[in-house]
């Protein structure tokens, strides 16, 4: 569902493209596809023959490049773009990606998906150095990382920089005759790689926007990779050995868009037999229908109705326009203002007994809400089914919860769960379930999937979140 | 579907509430559940203790009241509001509603759905007499009837106006001390009262937006009547008795909100039902999957899979964020411009025969354009399911179809439209399908429908337009 | 000096052009050049082949037309533009002139400088009619008369609109296919025609504009003039020949800008004048220094320095930027605000007797603030010189003063006043000072000025006006 | 006169206060009055107790700041803000300053205005040492120098590396808890001191911010000094003892505004009796008058007026509005673009002859723009008098001319510029003119003054610049 109203925000998207004559539009229309990645800050930094222009601002996309004089800023045939997901308090400009470094006989820009769990460890060792940082994002600091290498050439010093930073990353750099992708040794976040019928090579955080600019799909690229290319084409290298796939799970649960495909397997799909396979699971009640919360939950609540044979219904509409929900003085305002984004359809839910597909719980007052809304409107019972376990711990790998206070399940069992979201029954997929719609079977742990939301079993060392996670545990 | 792509485009959503506190945030709230209804231009006028203040500006509600702070410069317990679909060329701020009149003593605001059929000659004789109209816009014609109004009192002027101006109309009048409300002699457009906790009365043209605003349903504003609102209640008046209903079927096909009822109709079961129908009269084909074009006709997609038996799934992904799709320079970049707003889900397509369900086929050019994405996409066959009859006639009651010309369907046979948008076969909905999958069984003409869009059967004298249809006609 | 410390503020400036390829940018120029007279919106209507177009907003023209490409929208070889002074609390933008007004067959432009004495009236006897204004200016009532007009023709018409408007009046009209120009019968408000090298015609309240726009003067507009342009060139006709001069006075004092010429008289050279007589009438003080407050006393205090052979410094220096002085917390604040316009010259003033030269006297404030600040930086006397009479009535006629409890001087005496402003010695130039340093010499009344600001004697009936001035004697 | 149209820009102004209640407030008045000093951005960073807060932008600082509850964003006691003037192409943000450097410990802030002339050697320095710049600017070098220092403290920190920028240069460095103000060893630049009623300490490019932010005149800060602004107070300290006065002498002639007092010298009075000592060394010629090109010619005007016996007129009016001059399609719109800044008083000078006083002269076409209006408006004669000598080589501390191709007086002698600007006579002052008007008597060179703008004796070694000068040699 909307992830405003979720509280739930995945850090960013990326795209890139080498070697076409309108690279600034294409990333463009590919960035408008990965705009639920990030909606509070977007930049597009472009090549032209060797020259490399930047443009970013504050917004949704649609903000930022709301002047086609804007894109014409951006000539040249390759490009690098970022929509960005920005953290509270920090609305700078420099925080906005691409950034782009000037030095004096070059220029490189950078673009990063991700969150790394040696950041803050990695800064202080900079700053001790003499170094200045631009932005308080980590994303930069790859960047010096890079320039304060001193290996002798600059695809070993880019090797020798991704070696040092650890987490979840997915990277796009461009130089002033290069493009590099590189994702981190488990793959937390997808990264694919495509090429359009003029020969020319595009990346992005998601297939669907290799889709909207007409690519074809090559490959994805693969944890420890580094992929370069450049007039010459497509080479596929690696920077590290030590991998293992571990596939945020959570981005088949809500994050990623239907249309997309990971690791091979198509979102929709896996949504859906996440849907039937809940069904199967949960204890069966005397419904009149099967209703999704719109949009995440369609494609799960689809596939639970056909399992179930219970009629898949439009009980809750979402306002396809976006709107300023303004701080509201009353109570009774604030209500109305959630009823702006999402609302219920007494026409249909009046008398009747409904099962409610949601994707996930977080902190349960969304859920609450939207049971209320249905109940309102008449619904008899709500029973709520949600198509993954229950969220326990918090991540480091670039999901914006890194404090399990803000997790109802890691303190509620399901029982508490269901009586605080007012629902007339609560049911959560099984961690195998969940494995299973998904369907991955890569060779790791889980099929491949982290699943240390669920778990805690973190496929990697923590570094500056041990200690964030050893306190949460006592 | 999405009205940009369609081309077709209706005028106008209205919203008015009368004894809240906060009354233009809630005509803000309202209006936004009516923003489908009109995306090109919005405004509020209220009232603040009898005294009017308007705010008004081109773009979407969320642009035009961007700074919180423009709400706040509209105090009061009244206001009335509108959301407005601008026809081309006419981007004057002083065509936006609600018009706000400023009489030596007395303030009079203005908002209107519909469209008058004998506007032109009313304009004429009103100029004749030394009247200079204030916009482009039809809809002032009624204010300056009544300021000419001989009658002794303003409610007498206003009866005496409704009773000249001919056509479609959903009028709001708002003054110092009341609101009024009014619909046409055939009730074309929708107009519905709810009643808040606190004793406020809301006015909408949909339903979605009396329960967005927290209102309870109290009646329809039925044709003929005259309603007006005042600190003393609700008082139901009418200005003719000569009525017969003529609801346009265009809002059960594809205008209205699925959450909307109208004359007592849900509107998405309506669609289901249409879905249903259109399955039974249809030839029955070999398809894996029954897919609808989003959104608006998701509703009748999932009742045509329910009605066949065939799974419903998602093949057709609309991306959520608004974007400007610039004018691009290539063939190729108006393509991906079209993807940016709409996508095939290859990953559920590819290889597979597909029933796709649509509302309606106004110049072609847009189901062409959704069965090549499916076939890009690797679908094996495309079944164009269309739920609605041809359309084959203009209309002159506020769809911006005035023209025949532009109607595929008025010079093509199913046949011929079938090999035009590239669909493996095309099945309409039958008309006596359409009435019953809406079952409005009033007591007129199909069932109280307006029906004219498909078989010319118009329910009023067209006046200004005949002209227009005459020549058409040779 | 700058209008906005002053209080005084005259209502409006205009400009039109006939002929020229580039009317809209030379409009544009035009008006620029008489930005002084109206600093809180400008609009330009263009007459391309016939056809107008309009834009208008709040702000400076800098402001307005901030985009060059708005310019661009203003297409054709004629054009009339208006800088406008708006009432506080008269915010909306259909306000803002010109006016454009759409008839079915035809569009005519409005623009106007001055203020109409019987606009009340004319205003209800409209609406009794069954007119609704557009706007709550009065300027527009001009365009509903001729309308109303049962004259047989457009000329007739207009004529017969402009004898039933009272007061002061400076009119450019555009119709598709001609421009007029109309002055009131007592030639209030300056209005002078210029003559391009390639035929064009342009019209324009002050001769700076015409010099501006690199046209030579031709003629000023008379009192009782109807000067129409057209494709056959200048036509001089009259509405009505009961004319007496009545210039307004304030014109020469400090509204108009020293480059331009008022019935031939350079304002530059009248203020300096102005000073002159000054320095001849007023009591002899031992001073080292003349200055002149910034910009409209520089003039006066040159020749108040010349004449009285004490040297003339620069004391005072306004700031060339303008800045919001946004609403300050604090006294302080508030004071350091005001520096920031206007800054005394410490390293000029500190211990030194100054005469200070400025035009009028309106509330008494700002002179007191400058006196504060001469000494705040040091000056040891400071001497006040007027250069107008005392302000003791108010104005009818389009300067912002209609009730004179805002002028001090019409309830205290001069030695009183001095006291209030903290100056050491303070003098006003005579009446017959003022009259013989304009140096007229028209056949009319004070040599053809309008004196009522000094001595209540007002050239025309004030109708609305009259109880407004008689509550005012009691 | 008006920079944009001279062409001569210097780059920046500062502005600095400690310990009031509303910082930002009084630097936003501070650097409205060092606008002319630089007008292509502005920002400000507060300081909250302890707390650094930026915004900056491009423009006006009315632009900057439209909106007052941007200050409000920069709450605490101290600021430091910056206006700039940006060289073409650079348009960034990142190079708009002051620059707020985020360190995870600390955060400095720094305002620059000057040149360096080693900076291109130190940017590569830093570079070859991993570090990456922020910006473009040269300005922000010294803070990587401190960041880098291996000294212990931060004190000696910043005195190395104000050791190691050679140049012209004007720091103000805000840290968490104190203010810094350095001057280079030659003092190119103006920066003084002010403290305000209630213990606040002020610092300013020049003394009129002082003046407007309400504070008094403590002391100018001393070439080779580091000023030093904490809660405890003023400590004055010095990086450098190796000083020798060398101050801009265009400061004096046109950059500086009339009410500042640079060295203790009033900037008024110095251009006053540049302009008396020219009427004294000039030929005499028999002239109605002496008119200045405004504003920054008025007060040499004046003198030269009162030297020479020869009235003062105001034939020269300079439009106090800014407008965009946007592009012009022809010639005769150009000039009337021209027109709208500058103009000619035809009333005044029509017939005459005309001695014309001007500060200096770059390329001669603004010089020879002038005199034509002058000629246009009907001037029989136009003497030109320069109140400098000749510009005959480049500037490399801070005055945007570093080629001396621009520079008309590098390869033309006086008869031949005289012909160039088509002036009847052409007169400059003398450089021992220049040294006696402006009256310093520092014990260095030339009384204290940088006098290579005019004789090319450099008063420093000219390091990265030293080729460039020496290029332009051959």
């Amino acid at each position: 569902m909307s992830y405003e109203i979720k509280g739930l925000k995945e850090e960013c998207g990326v795209f890139g493209v080498w070697g076409h004559e309108a690279a600034a539009r294409l990333t463009y229309f590919g960035l408008h596809s990965l705009q639920h990645r990030g909606q509070e800050g977007a930049g597009i930094v472009s090549n032209d023959a060797g020259s490399l222009h930047l443009y970013r601002n504050h917004g949704l996309l649609s903000q930022v490049f709301k002047d086609e004089s804007t894109l014409d800023t951006l000539p040249g045939k390759a490009a690098i773009g970022h929509v960005r997901y920005a953290t509270a308090g920090n609305h700078s400009l420099n925080n906005i990606q691409p950034f782009l470094f000037e030095l004096s006989d070059a220029q490189i820009a950078l673009a990063h998906n991700g969150n790394l769990t040696n950041a803050t460890t990695l800064r202080k060792e900079l700053e001790a150095q003499g170094t200045i940082l631009h932005s308080n994002s980590d994303s930069e600091i790859l960047m010096h990382l890079i320039q304060k290498s001193t290996q002798s050439d600059f695809l070993s010093k880019i090797k020798e920089a991704l070696n040092t930073v650890k987490g979840a990353f997915a990277y796009l750099i461009m130089t002033n005759d290069c493009l590099y992708a590189a994702l981190d040794p488990n793959g937390f976040r997808p990264l694919s790689i495509g090429r359009m019928s003029n020969g020319a090579y595009v990346v992005a955080s998601e297939t669907c926007a290799l889709e909207v600019s007409g690519a074809t799909f090559v490959c994805d690229v693969k944890p420890g990779q580094l992929v370069k290319i450049d007039d010459n084409g497509l080479t596929i290298d690696h920077f590290t050995e030590d991998t293992q796939y571990a596939i945020c799970s959570m981005e088949f649960i809500y994050f990623a868009r239907p249309d997309s495909n990971i690791a091979g397997i198509n979102v929709h799909s896996a949504r859906k037999k996440m849907g039937k396979i809940l069904a199967q699971e949960a204890k069966k009640v005397e419904a009149d229908m099967v209703i999704g919360v719109p949009n995440s939950s369609l494609s799960a609540a689809s596939g639970y109705a056909e399992a179930s044979g219970i009629p898949y219904e439009m009980g809750l509409v979402k306002n396809q326009y976006i709107a300023r929900t303004f701080i509201q003085p009353t109570q009774e305002l604030r209500e109305q203002g959630v009823r702006m984004k999402l609302s219920a359809v007494r026409g249909v839910v009046e008398g009747k007994s409904v099962i409610l597909v949601d994707d996930s719980i977080v902190r349960g007052t969304t859920s609450k809400r939207i049971v209320r809304l249905l109940k309102e409107a008449g619904a008899k019972e709500v029973h709520l089914r949600i198509t993954s376990p229950p969220l326990k711990y918090p991540c480091f790998y670039g999901i914006d919860i890194q404090d399990s206070k803000e997790l109802i399940a890691a303190s509620h069992s399901v029982e508490e769960i269901r009586e605080l979201v007012e629902a007339d029954s609560l049911e959560f997929l099984s961690e195998d379930g969940l494995i299973k719609a998904i369907g991955l079977n890569l060779d790791a742990p889980y099929g491949g999937l982290c699943m240390a939301y669920f778990n805690g079993d973190y496929p990697t060392k923590l570094f500056d979140y041990q200690s964030v996670l050893e306190k949460r545990q006592k």
